[in-house]
């Protein structure tokens, strides 16, 4: 068992159970405990509540970090931030902290609409809130926000889906999976009956790597970005930052995401049917790509911008890449920030 | 032992024993043999010759099926065309085919530098040619060109690096580093002293994996691409395509070439300084990225172009990435056509 999630590391949130959760797969989570951090007061209409999620590898500690405070478009004195980890992510119901039959490799197969399931049901029956002023995550927090507004458009104002898609492409299904090969080809990883993630650490370094080729982009090397963020060569900054963020985390964990990374799709609540899909969304929003992302390219986020309704496509001019996310370019942030507080604005 | 290098497969080819080339890194090959393939016939005074070089993984073959024929730019019937295999490409001397003490995972380090040696040992003693009309090469092939370009500036008259950098960037690196390992942790690969490739299959497919993802674009694949290519879904292209393309080849081979490319560096010539290295070259030089490519991207081919004197640049526009370079794209292959075709038309 790893120490690393914890209040320490991540904190503070608190754990909320939200009952039975019947998956989309069939699986079912008898108590399905969320990590939950919240920022700010409810008001008393209950209409400024804003639903921020969580990317593959992500809490919401580093959302807290890197996108909430007085001033920014997330401001806590304005609205009420709830933060939700996702399901597998190590905080809430995950594969290393299921007890029993679903521990580790026998935790059930889920989907971004359970999550989603799960969230709503969260803030309808907990927090008693029926709208939401706005939905937001980056990578499978964008994902959650797209399966928000088209699973619920009468409940989601408004809707910033960051560095990511509404129904993942077949190319990033393959990279995901080049990131758990990574990992279940290590012998340590024992089907995912491993004793720890030390005992992973090839495959997570191996993960790395490839975090390392894919995350950034080639002009943030060549720019020396790296050695900006205090790393002398790449080399270091896969053996230093990339091995060093991956090493502590749960391998199994990390596969309960990237299986819902790999197979985000909004259509299965149409048939299918993705122009029908993404009619449904009633929200105003902000389609948000990184302009250099090598695997949540512009590109695929404009096709599927054009069929959401009254959205606009608002791309942050970075070389970062999609890890851009962290917030290592400050320039990339005033942008998502400035996006934010213009959507925040937007009348409904 | 695996008998896809073979003339069946790759030919006509002839070997050439070049005798004995003293290598960068401090081995000797004692016999290197050289696979040649010519196209057309030299001329009196032997000014019509052009020297084609290969990628990773390639042979002669495919770039004869691509690039070369009547009415192309590097048309037989006006010049002598030669292609040479680089070493370790399984062809030319390679680990796979190395003899006692060098064989498989003992064969010696190569650096890019020496195939260049190597092939100007063949061009002036075998056919006694001392000046090029033309270089070029895609990839790894260009990463020949550009040291063909600055090891040899008085012999070569045109150059056209398609693809290719003339110093390796630290991300390429990692990004070949993560080929090397879908290999080297196949428990198949047993350091690599495994029986065939089938055994490293495992590993194999894994690179095949890798080069899906990188190889190619994610605009290639949203565009489907992959489906005019005869396949129905991107996971039917891995099983496929990218793994029936490499589970044939030999992983020791494999490692020797990716150890080169990882570390091409024409500044090797000068001391560490690349402006310097660039700034040697006497060609009339074409630099032709394409416009897709995720590891050699334009960004950095331009770069480099910049410090060649009276060079161009000339991207290659198209969807495919990296891997347009196999000719999946018509209309790339006829843009990469019209550039040599320029190019050759320039006065030296």
């Amino acid at each position: 068992m790893s120490d690393y999630y914890s209040q320490e590391g991540h904190g503070p949130y608190q754990m909320i159970d939200i009952g039975r959760l019947q998956l989309a797969e069939g699986g079912v989570l008898e108590h399905c405990e969320l990590a939950v951090a919240t920022h700010g007061t409810l008001n008393a209409d209950k209409s400024n509540a804003i639903l921020v999620l969580t990317w593959y590898s992500g809490t919401s500690k580093i959302m807290e970090q890197v996108y909430i405070g007085p001033g920014r478009a997330l401001d806590p004195t304005k609205y009420f931030i709830i933060v939700v980890n996702q399901i597998g992510s190590g905080l809430s119901t995950s594969p290393h902290n299921a007890k029993g039959a679903q521990a580790g490799p026998n935790f059930p197969k889920v989907r971004i609409e359970d999550d989603v399931q799960a969230q709503h049901r969260l803030l309808t029956e907990h927090f008693g809130i029926q709208r939401l002023a706005l939905v937001t995550g980056g990578s499978m927090g964008a994902q959650q926000t797209y399966e928000w507004a088209v699973r619920f458009p009468d409940m989601v104002q408004r809707a910033a889906p960051i560095a990511g898609t509404a129904c993942n492409t077949e190319h990033d299904f393959q990279f995901a999976e080049t990131l758990n090969e990574a990992i279940t080809t290590d012998p340590g990883f024992k089907g995912g009956h491993y004793g720890s993630p030390a005992e992973v650490a090839a495959g997570l370094k191996r993960q790395a790597k490839l975090w390392t080729v894919m995350g950034w982009s080639t002009e943030f090397f060549r720019l020396n970005r790296h050695k900006a963020l205090g790393f002398d060569s790449v080399q270091a900054f896969v053996d230093g930052f990339m091995t060093g963020y991956f090493a502590p985390m749960d391998p199994n964990d990390l596969l309960c995401m990237a299986w819902k990374w790999q197979r985000g799709d909004v259509s299965r609540n149409t048939g299918g049917d993705r122009v029908k899909a993404l009619g449904r969304v009633k929200a105003r929003m902000f389609v948000m790509p990184i302009s250099s992302d090598m695997f949540f390219p512009p590109s695929d986020a404009e096709q599927e911008q054009k069929l959401v309704p009254g959205s606009e496509f608002r791309p942050i001019r970075t070389v970062d890449g999609h890890l851009g996310l962290f917030g290592t370019d400050p320039d990339a942030i005033a942008q998502i920030d400035s996006h934010l507080k213009e959507l925040l604005a937007l009348s409904v």
